[in-house]
């Protein structure tokens, strides 16, 4: 799984220099973080919605839309998924997330 | 990264077996995907909210909550994070991503 | 106050008959609860962010875009401003309020 | 309908003098906008997810809980349902509406 994100995080850095009118993510860095906060929001919803059926193909569908935006919301704050997955692992190895039941 | 989200997975997969007092998990797959969704729609108003500020850790910390909840969604459906990872890197490839700017 | 949301209400049933090429509500219509829906999500996450502001105005504005969409979903069913202010009146009356409070 | 909203405003404004502890709305308004708003993220995700089934109930009980926690955010700026309405009367009188669907 590794190098999926690893170059999708570098995608994402060279999206910096790219031209608003012929890149998505370029488009969405112009438009600052309300516009990928607003995307957030619209995927967290679709996986929602599709959440509720039977899709499987839908649900795995909008998970990367969302975790996608997710990532460009890091990488517009000089942040990567490797903070993410440190952050994953640091709370919710095997003992974690029994801490977590034991407080949520 | 790799071994974060297979070893997560595998915990997620081992609380299935697991007791829904003493696992945050196990109550989660027992109250059912609408408890799931419900903690997703949750953590995403919370990235937005801490997108909007400047605590980069608040946001990696809420990206983590949000990637987990999508794990435990996915887990109780039998997918994981190599489903998405993999569609992630069919659509958002370096010229994936280029042509969702032409249709997004 | 009555007024608006009869005529509003009102208006929304129109619509019902109208041209999805030329009404936006009509659009809404035509596209299907899912699409209500996801414009729900999106308001509700535009809500968000004003409410983190200084801008009343937004906070407003972004409160009637919300409410719009929720009459536009509730006339799609048959349903109306008024079921839901008499359930606002049912649950959180002086009494209803505290009521909550204590299981809430 | 004028009343219901009328009175509701009335007590959330008396509830500023309430005690968190006995209070719903006074533990909403001791909390912050971002306990606020975390509520309104939450309601409106219940209401995508009623809003897919056939429960018009459930669609109307989400739809007071969102208004609600919105009135309360208004509240605690010291705005009122009277403001939503008369943006609702700007924006979405029958010429508004079309306006809308023009650039929407």
């Amino acid at each position: 799984m590794d190098a999926v994100l690893k170059s999708l995080a570098h995608v994402l850095e060279q999206r910096k220099q790219g031209d608003p009118k012929e890149s998505y993510v370029a488009s969405l860095y112009a438009r600052g973080p309300e516009a990928i906060l607003k995307k957030i929001g619209e995927e967290a919803t679709e996986l929602v919605m599709a959440g509720l059926g039977d899709d499987d193909e839908a649900v795995v569908h909008e998970t990367a839309d969302l975790w996608f935006h997710t990532l460009v919301l890091l990488a517009r704050r000089g942040l990567g998924p490797e903070q993410v997955l440190a952050e994953l692992e640091r709370r919710f190895g095997r003992s974690g997330i029994e801490e977590k039941a034991a407080r949520g």
